[in-house]
């Protein structure tokens, strides 16, 4: 993977982005993130003075647990980032990752006659290292004034390795079975693929200045997102994030009216905070300690293609670029590479037919991007709006934009078509409601069987490559429903299961869920299988009544004691409380249940009965249909 | 300090101790230990067989937002306190606090001379260094299996700074104000006290072996805290630990039967294993992992004085000894050391009057270890029961004994009683009905007035050596609350915070907080202000109607606005919802509020009214009764 380090010191991020983060284990950039909880307008009144219109959760309730918007120093993330990638290299018998620093790619190619050998390396690439030993990484972590606490600021603990042994200047070829390219707006590998994968669209005139401040200000609202449209001095957005600095972005021109000679080299800081003074008066701003300061044009553009051959691969904004407001950009980019990263994970441990998986990253991404893009488009224009009489009648628009908004820029809308990895099927449409296929599994609080202990599902869901079957057993205390359970068990483990090869999986991927394997066995099935029944606990005793696919037995560590969940708990003798909700909001049956089956990234590939006769030749197909298979 | 590596490798955190460390920042340990929700009791049936007799909840509703028991191997806890003490020393101006090992006292005396000055150095000890290298601290990171993975266990990558310029066997002469001896139930700083340090009390004969295992069984419990009472061969207690680990208390003598020849020394772990499969029958218990094991005879000791002359202090098994059953020891022991650091470290600033805080230290935590003491007696005589009869009999006790015990066990109801640092005052008990001087402050959700952000109280409040005053202002909507709470604030910031110098703090306690310091700022009041208030917020503008003690000015950072917190906030547009249990909770009225002031380790010192008038005398007084004035 070619990467570029981003000198934009702010992120946003977006819910369905810490749910990503979550399943690395990576839960503490939520704790450290500032919160973002609300959203207020301000817009002109009779006089033209500005006043708050209204304010509006940051969110859509329910959407995620992660329920707002959190910003958060880039720097940070890239620590814990960095640190996680190394946590798990030190695993004996783990594949290393290796970050490297100082080096850029000077030649690309692939060998055609290659491409569909599946143990060739038809990609070759050409690296040549930096004879500077500048540390690119460490300039991005922020320049804060010295004399401040960097609190959370600059967390460069873990820095890039930079090779020992490679000489400045010595170019060193690399033959890959893939490769992609997150290098950014201005993408060398996206140009080194030709004039095709250029991207197209519009670049306006409009001016914008973005900076980071600590605001000495009277302006009541500064702790919150605002959006400020006055006809004094144009529009404002700021972002509270950490450590008391405000993000704001600023319009300096709108690329039509006369003042449109000024070009983004004669923007300065003076320049953006006396606009922002215009616009924010009769409320006073200041800062003595700016954190970072840039101007930008507005712009939408991506590409048509994402991939070429299914060999080289572009991810964001080296394939889709727009302005920063709407915080965006790295949540859709990250989004872009975890779609893709499990594809060509399991692709390269010959677990799934490429041909068959990796053409749907560029058919998912791809329209979100073009989603992004429209999005992004309008969301400009409402800012951009100057005169009283276009911010008044877009009033309500704006606000309308807003409420809806959450369902894209968390992340969470997001629904990929029907492809062989989404199985849109009307008949199990009923079965689950509100689980579709191609939009992310929900999370939900359930109580484990044996323990008692309430966990979030997606807890237990690590990103670690693995598809996973969902058996919402519906209540197993019928002998009837207990029995279809247990057949479909005896047909996962006996039939299923042993179709296909094992998985090398990381047993580092999160602290919480206290995985204990042995060296000697680290494989385990691709497919993992859990079962959250509706019985009362106490009338169930799973090693007793529940078929051992749910809790399989090992000589050395007995029996696992985790993989089964149930939504009634016992909270004091001889009380059952039961929370049906968890089958409320899936909408699948208390009685009779349903079977979700679950992409390694957390989308819902299927939906279908937990009746094995009719279970299973759907379960059977989907899997032959891009699983590689042990016999073939 | 002088301290000691336990080499007992459980840790059972109670919730108390959770709220403590969560206090520093430490909010990982609760999330990577075991949850301990549930207890079942299983008692012979009239055929002798053991069944389940009833299950209950590990803890009482309510209690503490950490509701329940969590286990995690002591080395992760260690490594979590070293890298916390590392990081805050890595901060300039702020002194380095070092951990030494391979270092042993030799000599211990005081120079009665000085004991009153409060700018000597009385204490006189004699350190002496080991000339192995061994790694004393490593050795009690487990030594599980080198074949399984360590998932959680050993996290020993922070391990004491070892004096690299010290010679093995060269002595050093240390001289402290004062001196804490930590090192465990064989104490050597308090045998240096001399004999009426000695621990008194009464160790019985009954012999109990302890086991960590990962258990290979059909025991339905394995999972949660189970407590089994056999005729056939005694009792066993089970408390599920990470990394699939139980840890298995086994009864193995009454201490009165004829089997009372054994020695703790005879002890090993097939007779344990071969003990508990006869407890557990007709279930099969087996291992073929055993982590680690123990054997050790049931006493209850404590000692009479916890400090000498105010120089010297003993705490946790030091001065308190007993079973570990009830998992309290390290529990308890914490806090004595929490009671009693924020005590000396303020003697040490000159901040405090030594005299007046010191002896609270010996008042407060002797009762909690008389406690202790009196709940281990009656819990292991509960659990040594052999005979059918006194097993039924004592049945319906043990469940009672159970169902009130976390009100001890999670440190919770830990009421310190009435002194210089704990006021109880019948006039003020109305004003806030469930806040009790000498408890601990219970925290309660509230929302930042100026971003919308809901917190704990306690997450604003940490461990920093800091008095709060927390101002539950009321309805400050209407003008005349307003009037009382910023004439209250008038008074606080001009008269009151200027009578005491200011303390310097660690800004790094907490990344969570993201305070922000200049480096040539870094003191601050030693009494910090919040203002709780009930008000509907978008009625209030606080730079407008609030004074502005509530929210600081800076000339670099501008307005403070982390200080004022409400307990309503906006949902939706136009809708507020009001969200008044916290005042419910605290059982303050809603409309004229009340002050209650929190020590440093979080415990409730005074209530009193917020009218100023009544309030100032007795907050002034309350003060300068402790604190060492400017002007004196």
């Amino acid at each position: 993977m070619i990467s570029k380090q981003n000198s934009d010191s702010l992120f946003r991020i977006q819910s369905r982005t810490f749910e990503i983060l979550d399943s690395f284990g990576l839960d503490q950039i939520w704790r450290e993130s500032t919160h973002v909880k609300e959203a207020t307008f301000w817009d002109p009144d009779e006089n033209g003075k500005i006043q708050r219109s209204s304010r509006i959760p940051n969110n859509m309730k329910g959407l995620s647990r992660f329920d707002c918007t959190g910003t958060i120093h880039q720097g940070v993330i890239e620590g814990f980032l960095i640190r996680a990638i190394r946590a798990s290299a030190s695993v004996p018998s783990h594949p290393e990752v290796r970050i490297e620093g100082n080096i850029a790619p000077s030649s690309l190619d692939i060998d055609e006659t290659l491409i569909d050998d599946q143990d060739a390396y038809p990609v070759m690439v050409t690296l040549k290292h930096f004879d500077e030993a500048s540390e690119v990484y460490a300039k991005s972590c922020g320049n804060i004034d010295e004399s401040l606490h960097k609190t959370s600021l600059g967390d460069c603990d873990s820095k890039p390795t930079y090779l020992q042994n490679a000489q400045p200047g010595a170019e060193e070829l690399v033959l890959a079975k893939y490769l992609v390219g997150c290098d950014g707006a201005h993408s060398w590998v996206r140009k080194a693929l030709g004039s095709e994968f250029r991207l197209r669209g519009e670049t306006t005139e409009a001016i914008w200045g973005a900076m980071d401040i600590i605001p000495v200000t009277d302006f009541p609202d500064i702790r919150v997102r605002s959006m400020v449209r006055s006809t004094s001095g144009g529009s404002l957005m700021m972002i509270p994030r950490e450590n008391k600095l405000v993000r704001l972005y600023i319009q300096l021109t709108d690329g039509l009216s006369t003042n449109s000679r000024l070009t983004r080299s004669m923007v300065t800081p003076k320049m953006l905070i006396e606009t922002a003074k215009r616009i924010l008066s009769p409320y006073a701003i200041d800062f003595t300690y700016i954190h970072w300061w840039s101007a930008y044009q507005i712009g939408q553009r991506s590409g048509d293609h994402f991939d070429k051959q299914g060999r080289i691969f572009l991810a964001g904004d080296a394939v889709h670029t727009h302005s920063p407001k709407a915080g965006q950009g790295m949540n859709v980019s990250m989004q872009d590479a975890y779609n893709l990263g499990w594809k060509i994970g399991l692709a390269c441990k010959g677990l799934v037919r490429p041909k068959a998986v990796l053409p749907t990253y560029d058919m998912e991404r791809k329209l979100v991007a073009k989603e992004l893009i429209a999005f992004d488009r309008r969301f400009s224009e409402l800012l951009s709006m100057h005169s009283a009489k276009d911010i008044t009648e877009s009033s309500v628009e704006l606000k309308q934009f807003f409420k809806k908004a959450p369902l894209f820029t968390t992340g969470i809308g997001v629904n990929y078509a029907s492809s062989i990895l989404t199985v849109l099927d009307d008949e199990a449409h009923g079965l689950a409601k509100y689980v579709v296929p191609g939009k992310r599994f929900a999370s939900c609080q359930v109580t484990n069987h044996s323990d008692g202990r309430f966990w979030e599902l997606h807890h237990r869901m690590p990103s670690d490559g693995r598809f996973r079957i969902m058996v919402f057993g519906g209540n197993i205390a019928h002998d009837e429903q207990r029995f279809e359970v247990n057949a479909l068990g005896q047909w996962l483990d006996k039939t299923l299961i042993p179709r296909y090869p094992p998985i090398n999986i990381c047993p580092f991927v999160d602290r919480r869920l206290q995985t204990v394997r042995f060296q000697s066995e680290l494989m385990t099935p691709i497919i993992e299988i859990f079962l959250v029944h509706t019985a009362p606990r106490d009338q169930i005793d799973i090693l007793r009544d529940v078929d051992s696919t749910y809790h399989p037995w090992h000589p050395k560590l007995g029996w696992d004691y985790d993989h089964i969940f149930t939504i009634s708990r016992v909270v004091a003798e001889d009380t059952i409380q039961s929370r049906q909700s968890v089958y409320e909001d899936y909408g699948i049956d208390e009685e009779r249940g349903a079977v979700v089956i679950v992409r390694p990234d957390g989308y819902v590939g299927m939906v279908t009965s937990v009746a094995v006769k009719e279970a299973r030749t759907k379960i059977c197909d989907w899997f032959d249909s891009f699983l590689q298979g042990l016999n073939n």
